[in-house]
């Protein structure tokens, strides 16, 4: 007798893997526990799809962030239940924010032990709405495949990406009756072509009192922003790009596209006396966070927002698009840039910023989560080598490290900075080991200044007055200091201390000639 | 001119603090940021709440665990919007299946700028439900007072305690108007009085087939344990607990009392023919996980629930009234039990009890996460000095660290004892700071097996089977190893890494004596 028509080979969770990795989901970072054990197996058994393993949630989901940002492709991640997701959590939303796309997996319990009370029961689908576009919870392991490929065309929304969360309980992992699918290719970008002519009208109206404003997606190629330069030497508008961007090009031969302000107060400063601005990718510029007495809305009451493009359309279609109507070539002439001097003497933010700009090699990618000491950088980056730069979205910290193991393995053979505030650092230090484990060409940077400085400031901003011990305290990482020399090695990073200008030097040219991780702690 | 009659001096964040103080929370575990900085300025001015800084939300919600369980009071957290707070669940998620009371506390945007999508937007209170007895966001400065007098009340549910979370918009905290107040006091932990009489009439005529199964809550107690003893001695019903424990008393003066196996075999052969099982501030035995063939319910097919006490009922007043019922005094003669000679030799799970056994303190406090390595003590701490034993309880890991320095501070004077697995300590192991910070008692010993040793046995208990490099490697630490020694050192914590057990015994002697933290790598 022959088996059923339908009888498969394979249980769910092997379904699972075929389907990611038949879908172009080549990698998945890991934080595995008992109930993802058959996922374990079935990538181990099934080729397609490589692991790599995190020590912690936040390390995982920060680096399938990183991944999608160089690699433009989502990563799968492996969690473990309501807490595991929880862990993951934060960078998740940072994640979001950066419309990055990652098929997040999450183990459950099994359908029948889910109705009791057990220790790990969780809330799983809760916990995943707060963070995700796309939530599904498998029901049988027939329906694994179908699920999964859901969820990869879940993560793509037009030029950017989405968080699709697929709840796995451990029956439809382990049980047989798997099938296979494959998700749909992803629909190319598209933009608006209705709003380029009025766009082209106002700018060359208003000249510099309108602002053309990149954000997401497209703008950040290399020729989207030279196309955005092009555009504002045509018609005399202003340029900038959002503060926090995903991916933004810099360096010599680009064009210097300046960032509006973090602080509210000079934000409102470098908008004012805008009447309108022309959203390309961008969204409406909001303050980070509110202030007694401070606007959220950055820019003047009574400027008109235009959108040409929004951040899932082609931004670099629409700003092509918008060259053409101005006849402009897109090339615009740049200002010879000479390769920085390195500095010497003591470390301070200038000999920093010099430093990084001097040492670091050609199409290197930054990741910025330097907070405080990380701002001044910028000025100096316009004459470091060609690079992509790549921020924090969500604000919250701790994707720094884990968003530099994910960039690594996105962008095969590029040297990796990661400027990494010591604060922001302690958040998922554990990523120093995946790096270690995996060999991720990464330099990190911790600046040691030893205390939650931005808090320091934002305490001022916020009106908040302190005259004792126990405000300063909490602000402060002083008592004891943190030894990342010693944290690196805990890891299996070699790590240095540096003290001077030229000891920074030396230790950024000895990390990007070691090809493998690194630390550096900078002392303020 | 007089001021209106209702003009308070106080802010909303003034208001939050001296409500705290005057309702008995006296300690706060804080990790701020910008939206809670006039929270942090209030705890400065406003004496009574002590603070404790983490430098991960994990540490801080796992030491909120920790302190309920040895003070019996909960203390404040302070997370930093949805992320932080999402760095936090899963602790949460422990202590709310340790019934740990805890006034969790979340500041957020200001209402009228969480209208805008700004980088740290996120739903605070969507992410909180999922661990939350209780949810209040509040709504004016004037409200901030009643809604943390009410949060405070709503961490209390007889004899145990359960989670509020209290969003604080930050103009509720920067706003004028706030107004102090203050919780009731807890009312009484009550019991059914009902069930005792049936509950004496079935374990007197059942014996052996009846099985009284202790849990949480007031079966924490010394005295406790022995009216369960007496009452089991009496009766001849068997005597167990939980597998997993908040707090349970344990060394020499004090009945062993047989813990439920973890493993889902043992359990089911363990309570093979009992026909009634009387829970006594236990739940329904579940298993930890699912495994394909093998049940959810540990106990047999037919087997009957007694509830003699609920867990917030008062455990020991319920078992003191059976034990009148049945006319026992609460006195076990327990058998004399020696000092245990310390061990030498190699390293093993055997040698390593025997270490701990001989080495403990009078009092000491045992944080168990220990997992597989941890599993092995529980035979050899019968002999050892009186302590409590308290366990991960949601079986999230990355709580033992956390846990460590939370109970610290809720026991002053009393040493601590972390059993961790290498793979769990790394989760949380920023908590070795705060522990260096706050100069605590915590010796901490990392067993390094150099694995997700645990997952090696579920991968099994799973029936999954693994042929290649890729799922080995998954559950392995090895590439690199972590160095311990280093860790702790990053941290300001010394370390010292013992591969004999009279390294051990010596290092855990020096480790106790010091009366500050030490962490202990035992090499396995």
């Amino acid at each position: 007798m022959n088996a059923p028509q339908d009888a498969s080979p394979l249980n769910g969770a092997e379904s699972l893997v075929t389907t990611l990795a038949a879908s172009g989901v080549e990698l998945c970072f890991a934080n595995p526990g008992t109930s993802e054990m058959h996922f374990v197996a079935a990538l181990d058994r099934i080729p397609g799809v490589r692991c790599v393993l995190g020590l912690f949630e936040g390390v995982v989901t920060g680096a399938a962030d990183g991944y999608w940002r160089m690699a433009g492709k989502p990563a799968a991640t492996l969690l473990h239940l309501g807490p595991g997701l929880g862990n993951g959590l934060a960078n998740l939303h940072n994640a979001g924010k950066a419309r990055s796309g990652i098929v997040n997996v999450v183990g459950d319990h099994a359908l029948d032990h889910a109705r009791h009370e057990s220790p790990l029961k969780s809330d799983a689908a809760a916990i995943a709405g707060s963070v995700s576009a796309w939530v599904r919870s498998s029901r049988s392991a027939a329906e694994v495949g179908l699920d999964a490929a859901a969820a990869v065309q879940a993560t793509r929304d037009g030029a950017v990406g989405r968080i699709a969360t697929l709840i796995l309980p451990a029956d439809t992992a382990w049980g047989a009756g798997g099938r296979a699918a494959v998700a749909a290719p992803a629909a190319a970008a598209s933009f608006d072509a209705a709003a380029v002519p009025a766009t082209a009208r106002w700018l060359t109206q208003l000249g510099p009192r309108a602002l053309l404003l990149l954000g997401a997606g497209g703008s950040a190629s290399e020729r989207a922003q030279h196309l955005a330069a092009a555009i504002a030497a045509k018609t005399g508008c202003r340029l900038m790009a959002e503060f926090y961007n995903a991916r933004m090009p810099g360096g010599r031969g680009r064009p210097r596209i300046e960032r509006l302000p973090y602080v509210v107060d000079a934000a409102v400063a470098k908008l004012a006396g805008t009447e309108l601005l022309v959203l390309a990718g961008a969204v409406e510029p909001i303050g980070f966070f509110a202030y007694p007495g401070k606007p959220s809305q950055l820019e003047p009451a009574g400027a008109a927002l235009l959108t040409l493009a929004a951040p899932h359309h082609d931004v670099g279609a629409a700003l092509q698009a918008l060259a053409d109507e101005l006849g402009v070539s897109g090339e615009v002439t740049l200002p010879a840039q000479p390769r920085p001097l390195e500095p010497s003497g003591a470390l301070n933010p200038e000999s920093i910023a010099a430093a990084v700009a001097a040492t670091l090699p050609e199409q290197a990618v930054v990741i910025d989560e330097g907070v405080t000491t990380g701002r001044s950088l910028a000025g100096a980056m316009g004459a470091a080598a060609p690079h992509d730069w790549l921020a924090v979205m969500g604000g919250a910290i701790g994707w720094g490290l884990p968003g530099a193991v994910g960039a690594a393995l996105g962008a095969p053979g590029r040297p990796v900075l990661a400027l990494e505030g010591d604060g922001s650092a302690m958040y998922t230090l554990q990523a120093l080991w995946t790096m270690a484990r995996e060999q991720l060409p990464v330099v990190v940077l911790v600046f040691a200044n030893r205390a939650y400085r931005i808090l320091q400031g934002e305490l001022q901003g916020v009106g908040a007055t302190i005259s004792g011990d126990k405000a300063r305290d909490m602000l402060s990482l002083e008592r004891p200091a943190l030894d990342w020399v010693a944290l690196a090695r805990g890891h299996g990073v070699p790590g240095v201390r540096v003290e001077s200008a030229e000891a920074l030097v030396a230790a950024l040219r000895d990390g990007f000639a070691s090809r493998a991780p690194a630390v550096v702690e900078v002392v303020l």
